[in-house]
Parts: C-alpha cells; structure tokens; sequence
C-alpha cells in the first residue's frame, strides 16, 4: 500500500486521524501527528503541524484512530508452549495440584537457551496483532526473548530470571554473572535491560539486595513476583518473620521504578508499604482470576499506587491482548465496588501505556506526544464503532484488537494491513513448530503440535 | 477469492478445518462441512463427508477454524445513537439520575419508523464482525430492524416492544393489534416473530396475560426484561404483592420458550420459581456490570437455569461482541466463586449458540450438524494462538473477534475478508450518518456525528 510506504529522512505528518494521545489528555478529533525518523515531532491540528513543520510529506489516515503503542508490562512470552494447558491447574501428565511445581517446574527444565526465541514468537505476534508494541518480559534465557523481539520489530523490557533458591533451572550467583556482563555489553537498542527477581520465596535476602543494589546503582528496572500466591506468603512469613511486600521494603526493593507482580496476598499492612514507596504494582487480572483469584484492584487504586497492566503467560491467560485486558480490569473494579470515577478510561489508558513504560524505566513510550518514540497503533474505526461520542469511552468498551490494522514501532511499520511488516510470519512458523516439537518430545506435556 | 465463491447447486464441501461443534460435542481436530443450500447436511472427516457425498466440489479452509454463528440473544440495536453516552448516568443535557426516564425515554420519544432500520446498522455490523449470525432484538417500531437484519444477510428473532403502563411511546393495545397482524403476515423468512413485554412494572397484568396466551396459543417465543432493577421490583411488590418473578410466574411466563433478561433483583425465592420452570435466563455481564451490578451468574448456574447471554445496547456495553461477553462471563463466574468445572468452555459456548437459539424459537442454528442451517463464522488460526492443546479454552481465552474473516449465514456469505459481503457498507454508513443528524436535531443529544 502507497500510503504505509517508508517514512522517508524528511519524515511525514500523518493526519484525519482520531488521536487518543495518553497522559490523560483529551482526545483530538481531527488530528495529525509529525513523524521523524524514529521520533514523534509534532501532534495538533494539520494546520498547527504543518506551519510548525512545512513542507513535510502528508499521509491522509482517514477512518483511523492513532492511540500509543500498548504496554504489556508482564509477560513470559516464551511459556506459549503451555497454551490451553493450564487451566484448572490439572494435566493428564501432571496429577499433583500445584500448577508450579508439578507441571511448569518439570517442563521447563527441560528448556535449552535455542528454544526461547522461537518459543517467543507465538505470544509475540498475538500481542503485536492486539496493539501491543512494548512487552515487560521476564524468563531463562532471555537473550532468545530479546531476539524473537528484535526480529519482530517491537520493543520491550527484558530481564534474565533469578533466583537462587529453588526453580527448574539454576538461576542463582552463576548466572547473575553473566547477566551483569550482558547487561553491560547490552546490544538490543530498542530493548531496555531490567533486574529481575523471580519471587520473595525463591530469592534469598541477600540475593535480593545483590540484585536490587545493582539495579539501583545502574538506574535500571527492577521487577518481581511478589506476594504471588499464600504459600509464597508463608514461606517468606516462616524464613523472614515477616510478610513478602515487608522483605522486599527492607531488601529497598519498594521504590520508584519498581514493578511488583501479582500481590494478591498482600494485606492491609502490605498496601501502606507500598503506597508510601512510589512503586508500581503489576496485575495481570485474567490470569490471576483463573489461576488464583482477582488482584486486590480496587484497594490499590483506592491506596493511590500505580497499576500496570500485563497478561502474565500462555498457561493463564491465554492470550496476550492487554486492551481486554484493561476492559476487564474496569469491569472487575466495577465489580469490587470502586468509585465509577475512579476507573474511567484515561485511567485505564495508563495502566497499559504510561504507567507500565515508567515502571520498566521506558518514559520515551506510551503517548503520542512530542518527543516520544513513534510507537502507534492505528485502528480501523467506521460504522461498527460509532457514533464515537466519548472516544476514549469508545476505545474501551465498543473498539477492541479487531479494529488494529496497522502498528508503527520506532517510526518503522511493524504491522501492516494486520500482517508482520518486518519478517514472514510462514518463517516464524516454521520454527515455532520445530522449537514445539522438541519441547514436546522433551517434556511430554499434552501438547497438540500444529501442522506445518 | 475464488474459494470463497457463492456454492452452487451441488453444495460444498469445506474441509481441513478445525470445528468446534457446539452441543458439547468434541472438536474436530480435521473436520469437513458438507453444505447445500441453506443447509448443513454432513460433517465430519473429510474421507467420511466425502464417501457419503460424492463428487461434491471441494474448498479447502486450511488454517481456519470453523464454530457456529454466535447468538447475540438480547439486543436493542437501534439504541446506537446512545453509544458512549450511558457510562455512568450522567448526560451533560440530562442531569437526573435515571438513565432511563431522565435520558433514554426524552429521546426515544423522538423516534419514528423510518430511522429505526438505519440506527441498527451500527450494532449488527459490529455484532456480525464479531461472529453473531442471530440477534435476539426488542425495540420500537421492529420491522426496522428487521429490515437491517434482512439487509446484511444474517438472522434474528425479533420483537416490537410492548408495554401499556409508561415508557416513550404509546406501545399498548392498540399497537398489539398491529403487532399480531404483522405476526400473522410475517414477511421475513429468516426471521423468528417473538412476543414481548417491556419489563414486569410497565405491563399490566391483563396485557402480560394477553401476550404471553397468544405466544402459547401460537406456539412463539416470549421475551421480556423481569426484575431488571430494585425499582422494577419495588413497583411491582406494590402493585402485584408479589415480586416480578412471582407475578411472572403467575401470568404463565415462566416456561419452556422464554427469555426472562437481566433478573438482577431476583431472590432466592424467585430463583427456585425459575429453576422449575425451563425458562432461559437473559443475562448480559457487561451491561449489567457497568449499569446495575453483576449478574447473579453463580446462582443461576448452580440452580440449572439455562442462560443466554446477550450485549444488551449500545448505551451501555457498548460493543457486541458476545464472544468476549462470554469470555468476561466466563471471568465472572470464577470470580463468585463458582466451582471451575461448571463454567467450562463447553458451557460458555452454549451460552452464545444453543440457549438463546432454543429461548427464541430458533432451534436450527447454534450448532455445526447435520439439519442445522449453515450459519458458521470462520477464523483464523495460525502463529498467534497456537499451539490449540485444548481448542475450547483456545477458542474463549486465546482467540477472540479479531479472528473472525469469513462469515456464513443460510448458506450464503455475509462477510468475506472482514467485509460485508451483501451490501456496501458504504451506503449503509451514509444512511446510518443521515439517521444520527436527525436524531440528534430532534434530542439534543451530546453526540458527535461522523462525517461522511
């Protein structure tokens, strides 16, 4: 298509388009955006942007809305090989109840750095297909989940998994070794590194400072499994003396771009901390309901602490569409009684742009304003989705990932007409099938392997 | 797309697809759908379709998965001019604190027939991109809307609204005389005719017991909103002395054949008098959640009160999208606390084919076999949800409308490519925008009017 050729060195105002800028700011109905290389220039009317930038090539984007790049805060896109198979915690293969250790522990030791980008690809593409440019992911081996983000073309937080005290496979002092070389050596432009604790059980006290010290001394992210489920809460009560979220405070981890996953066993006490800290906490509401039960959501918004928004894995979700995400976490605040305006959708809005961005030390993404990287979804709007009366009432309760069409990441398209821009998606594909095989016949996991 | 050509007179068989059936029947993993007609005559592997239907041509769907339409069972599509305007109550222009009498009844008293077919084209071109093939619609002045069902190629069951103590516009007797004589001429063949009463509080018992013995005496659908708010029953407490499930009841409502929508202000008491009846239980999560509260789910499951879902209006949900309805249903469910194996994929799917089609009359649709209608939506698989281990959580917790490319209904195609197929949606667009003008010229609603 003529019109998503190549942004050329003078760049190009892209305009008639419905912009839903972020920040809480107000929709502009009838707006353009200025396009430069890999930034974002300039957004207002056509008439402002073009006389603030004459002579720019123009692309008319009429039936378009323009909305930021999506933040999925929390993910381990690679676990796609447990797709479908982890609902009600119960596998042919895996009779025990715990989801953990008898089912994803024994499968994923059988895990080889090879496998990992290609096992991202999957998760990957669902999410870029739903609108979601920037992927806060943790797991082994996770050059292969920079790779696999890399080759598509989008951008992301990445973190190597640590934990020194138990898991499938060893991921303690060794490791972290070699993670703070890679991290120093970072070679993934558009990725930034995070320090990443597995969870307050599996991280001794004095891990956790080791990691949370270089973090702090590197001004890099630190993101974590907190509070994740009771049994974390009662080994950390047992080893501590005190609650998940109260180590984690004293190990300095509860500060300013923290992201802290899942909390729900956190208590009264636990909230305080973390609405004194500045911390963001990270809810991945529907793989929480299946897989425990719904995030304490109207408390931390009721506590003021920010939320981001992630669809956590393939085991629990399953899918990785954070703009349903979002619609659902509305609908369950609703459900647990918050105050309607307290979950309005500019709220919303920053659970899956800005809040998640800043939390994994990314402020150059999440709005669509000047200065930022040109990361934007462009959705199909049209008389299925209006009138648009309250656009961004709109965006969240009659739009969805069907209306993505196309996805700009860096300035450069990633996703054109619904289809990868940057790579074939047969290639993906094959490999992905050939990556699922051999875990398959690793694991013994019940596991359907797609026809080539 | 040639594959995607009218079938001609021999039929067609389409194969190398993965079916989920309905009915809790087990997906095909392989399957093939012999269609000729309206009709689906035969399915399943592509050696025993063809050995039982020789010479048939052949299409083949690789990478895509066939379901059957989706049922939308409660709808009032022409309320789209209300899209964005219902979120929590409060209209600049309408400053009450009724979203029914204080803003939807002002502005349906402006409503005539001639805008009614074109007000419907937004909700069921959304509708029908997500997958619905058949809504179960109840509105004023009805045969608009079946002309917009009639337009696009789909299939409802449709109703004019009825109700002889308040509401917009006089819809009492002596609009029941047309009614019936419409009924008795019905014109639309893909149409089921339905009878219904607004709600318990705005007909009267001698009108209620009027509708509900001519549906009996000619064997029709009922449909009608029961103990929708605390106010509906308080009314009714105090003109019947009995609540509206109770009076229901007492009128011969309760029974095989209706559709009784919303029940949020049921009791204990009123949910044994429906469990014993066979009535079907409307429910619409997302409208219900956003408006009033959640549905009483949990207890209508465990008590064995079929249930239908339904997206409910524009004015407060306000996509309709019913797949994701029943995802958040589904989500919703889990969250009362309702034991996991009760609200299975297989359950879930009978809530969006089976139940609404059997409480509407229309029991030749919600399934892929043989002496169904050939109604079937078509997604695509592929890289983003696989692998598919278990192809029913697949189909509600990974796939969703974003999936849907291809559409068939009564054996004709109705979307191809994402695109309507039977008519431009181009004009109905124009027509649609021609519709909202004068609406709002006549309301003085806060809409925003898409330009052409």
């Amino acid at each position: 298509m003529k019109q998503l050729s190549p942004i050329g060195p003078e760049g190009a105002i892209f305009h008639d388009l419905l912009i839903i800028p972020g920040h809480s700011e107000k929709p502009l109905l009838d707006g353009a955006i200025y396009i430069k290389g890999s930034d974002i220039i300039d957004v207002g009317t056509l008439a402002e942007v073009e006389s603030r930038n004459p002579s720019s090539p123009k692309v008319s984007m009429k039936g378009y809305l323009a909305c930021p790049g999506l933040v999925n805060a929390h993910t381990h896109a690679s676990m796609s090989f447990f797709r479908d198979l982890g609902h009600d915690r119960v596998l042919p293969t895996t009779p025990g109840n715990s989801m953990i250790e008898d089912f994803f522990f024994p499968s994923e030791k059988e895990l080889t750095a090879d496998l990992i980008e290609p096992l991202a690809y999957s998760y990957l593409v669902d999410g870029l297909k739903s609108g979601v440019t920037f992927f806060g992911d943790a797991y082994f081996f996770a050059r292969g989940t920079c790779q696999a983000i890399d080759r598509l073309g989008v951008r992301g937080a990445v973190a190597e998994h640590h934990a020194d005290l138990g898991g499938p496979l060893p991921a303690g002092r060794e490791l972290w070794k070699k993670t703070k070389a890679w991290i120093e050596d970072w070679d993934f432009p558009t990725i930034t590194p995070v320090v990443y604790a597995h969870a307050a059980d599996t991280v001794s006290r004095e891990f956790m400072n080791e990691l949370n010290d270089f973090a702090v001394q590197n001004q890099l992210p630190f993101h974590m499994h907190l509070s994740q489920t009771s049994g974390e809460r009662d080994r950390v009560l047992t080893r501590e003396r005190m609650s998940p979220v109260a180590f984690a405070k004293e190990c300095g981890v509860l500060r300013p771009k923290t992201l802290l996953v899942h909390l729900l066993s956190a208590d009264e006490q636990d909230i305080k901390l973390l609405a004194d800290s500045g911390a963001t906490a990270g809810l991945c509401p529907v793989s929480e309901i299946l897989y425990e039960h719904a995030p304490l959501g109207r408390q931390f918004v009721e506590a003021g602490i920010p939320i981001a928004l992630g669809t956590d894995c393939a085991a629990s979700n399953d899918g990785s569409d954070i703009l349903n995400e979002a619609k659902v976490f509305g609908l369950m605040l609703r459900m647990q009684g918050l105050d309607h305006s307290k979950s309005s959708p500019h709220f919303l809005l920053d659970t899956i742009t800005k809040n998640g961005a800043e939390a994994l030390g990314s402020p150059w993404v999440g709005a669509i304003k000047p200065n930022k990287k040109a990361d934007i979804v462009f959705m199909k709007t049209g008389l299925g989705v209006e009138p648009q009366s309250d656009p961004m009432v709109n965006f969240f309760y009659t739009m969805g990932a069907k209306q993505v069409r196309h996805v700009m990441v860096d300035g450069q398209w990633v996703l054109v007409d619904g289809e990868l821009a940057k790579v074939s998606e047969a290639d993906l594909r094959d490999q992905f099938i050939q990556a699922l095989k051999e875990i398959k016949s690793r694991t013994n996991l019940p596991m359907t392997v797609p026809t080539a």
